[in-house]
């Protein structure tokens, strides 16, 4: 019997999750839930759509609900109130507030005997275990993640917001000269501007002033201020025709010592190169569903993370296959 | 408490186990065990030394053994014998008998009330978990690993026995043109030979045929004849300033596609480049053995491989800690 999973929210990310199971012969799409009337979404599989309001009538027919929602209003209510009734996935990553989402989660997951986790994707998600497992095995290191290049959504909607402007783009982009020191084993000190530059891409309106406009981009604080940004204006076709994919991708590297007088130096770097961000992503929550309702079986309730997930949990294959081939 | 360990075996990996467990304050050593006479064994911090045989007279003083042994003739009896009485940790990588191995040990460990992992290191072992996560994230996709540049301790002791060698030191070093055609994506089929190279250092015997020696090489089969293999004669003392490390290494590659489509593709890169092969090993050990001691503690017994730990029992932070600073 494949594993029954409810998508919630059809963005970027449900879309990509409804791609992914398609991949995954022991799991299967029962629904979409959104908050907008049924009849308005379409699917790319004609998957079913359901009003999120009901998503609790439909308990029985789900294993894993993945909550595809943004971290900044949709989770921090949409995760307790589903773990209630439902195993449960998200990817929230607002960092500060993570220790206090975890343990709304928690109290909610163990209320209704559910198994959730938060955070999943890639960063946090695959970039945190490598974060993990590197400190463990070198806990004389450093470590050191870069990411890009690859499109920043919050960076682009910033600079779409400057008077002037109707569309823009901007790349992360890790500084060659810093990544090639980590991997030196150099353990350099790199301050923000060392280490990501930032380029955009902004179709201005016909007559704006693009100096006044390429200042506010670079003086921004927070967001330009501390980096070397480049700024490019470009037409509406050219935005459309090279910047209409959304690529991501980066690196986790540990610098660190071994030996009795720390004389031997290693690398660990673990490096993504993504052509669709929000579908990689999608890829990590159905693994980790597989491995939500797993947990959820052998008892295993409560909030989890990556962290807590023993790696035999995400693969299809039996303990014995794994041992076998893959070990 | 700090978690109590014995290192059983004392060549260059138990040595770096002895090095490794200073860096990690919760755990301390216990004492070395060797099948040689104890007052001929010098250890390089002063750890005490005892006879192999004794070994379950000090039961109550160890909670995890690593065995450091080799796969050929000591762990399939010393791992399933040690793991009747003790927690332990082996290296085991002879791949087609994993699964013997594997079922002789978590018979004895669960006989005992113990928790054992075999095939710990990085391949197997980091590796294993690489292949393993980045199939279970991207199903329609293609693995690849490559090793080196490093020393392989079988191909050189095979050199060294062909007729008028005196030394010789065997780099594996992956082909770079088929690296960078895995990491862009094309999915190659690659041949043993498209792989790596085998460069060959070697110290003659003086009036020694170099040129057949060469030949022998080169053509031995299931080593060298499936390779294109470098042969350089060196003198003794260019082999002693050039080539006394142990420097290792190499590559977990994955390439995938995800979309309605298959349309995009992803790389996922897992990279090793280490200084001292068997430093690195001993340190993927220790973080090991935190983890079959906490296992153990948590009653999970019998049999285990990275693929059945949970992360976060590799780190000797706590779960609120890991949560805030490395997810």
């Amino acid at each position: 019997m494949s594993i029954r999973i409810a998508i919630v929210g059809y963005g970027n990310l449900g879309k990509g999750v409804e791609c992914a199971i398609k991949q995954n012969p022991d799991t299967e799409l029962y629904a979409v839930f959104s908050r907008r009337a049924p009849e308005t979404v379409k699917t790319l599989t004609g998957a079913k759509v359901y009003l999120l309001d009901d998503i609790i009538n439909h308990k029985d027919n789900i294993d894993t609900v993945i909550i595809c929602g943004g971290s900044a209003t949709d989770l921090p209510t949409q995760t307790p109130e589903l773990a209630k009734h439902f195993n449960v996935i998200d990817s929230f990553d607002t960092h500060a507030k993570i220790p206090e989402h975890f343990s709304n989660v928690d109290a909610a997951a163990k209320q209704g005997g559910n198994t959730a986790m938060i955070s999943v994707g890639w960063d946090p998600g695959m970039f945190s275990l490598n974060r993990l497992y590197a400190e463990a095995i070198l806990p004389d290191g450093k470590d050191y993640t870069f990411w890009g290049k690859g499109v920043s959504q919050g960076h682009s909607d910033a600079v779409r917001r400057i008077e002037g402007v109707l569309d823009a783009r901007q790349y992360t982009i890790p500084v060659d000269e810093a990544v090639d020191r980590v991997r030196k084993g150099e353990n350099p000190e790199l301050s923000t501007r060392d280490k990501h530059i930032r380029e955009c891409f902004v179709v201005a309106e016909d007559g704006a002033d693009k100096e006044r406009i390429e200042n506010e981009i670079k003086t921004m604080p927070n967001y330009f201020a501390d980096y070397n940004t480049i700024v490019h204006f470009i037409s509406a076709e050219e935005m459309k025709r090279d910047h209409s994919g959304i690529p991501h991708g980066g690196m986790v590297l540990r610098s660190g010592k071994t030996g009795l007088q720390c004389e031997h130096t290693h690398i660990i770097e673990y490096k993504l190169k993504l052509d669709s961000n929000p579908e990689f992503t999608s890829s990590v929550f159905v693994a980790y569903a597989r491995a939500v309702y797993r947990m959820n079986r052998h008892g295993n309730i409560g909030c989890k993370t990556v962290f807590d997930i023993p790696p035999a949990y995400l693969s299809p294959k039996s303990a014995e296959e794994l041992r076998a081939h893959l070990l």
